[in-house]
């Protein structure tokens, strides 16, 4: 579509010289989601699979578990101030009986006000599948080989430098799917998105590659997609390894070269 | 306060090698903000600096403008299930005749839908400062020597690989605050938040460095503060490039070496 990157001018300076020239830079902006034409919320976000993002957000909130969920989206033809059409909104028609999030005040209900322990109960009550059970197993040379297949296939990275990447394998290392985003959190979104719209949830016995960092976030997102291992290039954080324990997903992290830290369920790494 | 940082154990496989050890992580918990007893937002964030968190957080909202818009912050003694306090709750007391955000439906009332112009639009009527007048020049050696300077002040990410940091400088290349977080967004806010509890702002001739991407969120929060650089180690969106333009901010980016990309207010950078 073309809106995935922008061109715009830039001063270059190295040492002591000075060149103008274009960059080439991903692009970011706001996409307004809409249910049944009342704003929901606003992302910031890469345009580009926006159906899958939209999916993929309302999967996580918990609204939605399988596509017969959303039997609707469309784009909305807002346009800006020169008549042209943005893009930004989606719309979505929920099935009967589903209500949007009336807002995002997670945890601030809990008895025991706010903590770690709080966000963690609070997703388990609402996490649809259980882990425990998922008995694939991922042999360290094959998770060594799944940087280098994120990379390859992540084009627009290259150009920019400026997107996350999250990407989607079978147990053999496959990759069945790709998002890139300028937010890490909207690439995961694209994901299991993609994965709810094709009828694939719970993604059983798969593997979610992330380019950056592994927060609770992300680990809530593939816990509730049903995915049973997530791995990371660099740091998790306390939380996201609290979480993974206790949902029974393996999370692994500063994956590079033929090394890596697992942080959880270990049993599933190994020949 | 020794919350910064947790320790959990981990299995490292290095080649065929697998050892088990205990692997220092960055702490990630929750943060619920308070107004008058109100729940206002959650956000994930490193605990340490909260104050200046909240602080930072309704500045770049637009809530609050000077210390004394803020004249009371405390932590609430809310206990986890064991009895402990959580110290993850701050009640903010607000100066008379200042209201909280009614709701983050930011951009949805434009009237040219959701896109790029109108999020620029809105900030625009919200940012207290005119950064066009600031004449601020920085020597790009100067500029130069900020990324080993923040690496250098930014101890925890030693020791665990999983923060982002944000650092202010006065145009000496002087280091004047730095915050860590695993949110690079709540960085940014700690930043924010101790220049305004200092009383400090509008930050007129100072310079902010972020250890990632630029993000529109980013530059939207130095220009409320009426910071007129923004430096980044890595790749600016377009829509951050678009705002720092529009507001009269100078955005750098890939900030490596002697070399740096400026892609406005050029005018600023130079011997």
């Amino acid at each position: 579509m073309g809106r995935v990157t922008a061109r715009r001018p830039v001063m270059r300076i190295s040492a002591d010289r000075r060149t103008e020239r274009p960059d080439t830079l991903a692009v970011e902006e706001p996409l307004e989601i809409r249910v049944s034409g009342e704003p929901l919320t606003v992302t910031m976000r890469t345009p580009g699979d926006d159906f899958d993002l939209v999916a993929g957000f309302l999967t996580a909130e918990g609204v939605i578990q399988t596509a017969a969920d959303l039997p609707a989206m469309r784009i909305c033809t807002d346009a800006d101030e020169t008549g042209a059409p943005t893009f930004n909104v989606v719309d979505v028609t929920l099935a009967a009986g589903l209500e949007p999030p009336a807002a995002r005040a997670f945890a601030t209900t809990s008895a025991c006000g706010v903590c770690g322990t709080a966000s963690i109960d609070l997703l388990r009550r609402r996490a649809p599948y259980d882990l425990s059970t998922d008995q694939v197993r991922l042999d360290p040379a094959i998770l060594s080989a799944l940087p280098d297949r994120l990379r390859d296939a992540q084009r627009v990275f290259e150009k920019t430098g400026g997107l996350h990447a999250a990407g989607l394998f079978d147990a053999h290392g496959s990759l069945l799917a790709i998002r890139e985003d300028v937010g890490r959190h909207n690439a995961v979104d694209k994901i299991i998105g993609w994965a709810l719209r094709a009828g694939r949830l719970p993604l059983t016995g798969h593997v979610l590659m992330v380019s950056g960092r592994a927060s609770f976030e992300l680990v809530q997102k593939a816990v509730i997609a049903g995915i049973p291992v997530l791995t990371a290039v660099s740091a998790p954080s306390s939380l996201a390894v609290d979480l993974a324990a206790e949902a029974r997903l393996t999370l692994i992290g500063f994956l590079r070269g033929t090394s890596m830290n697992v942080y959880s369920e270990t049993r599933r790494v190994g020949p």
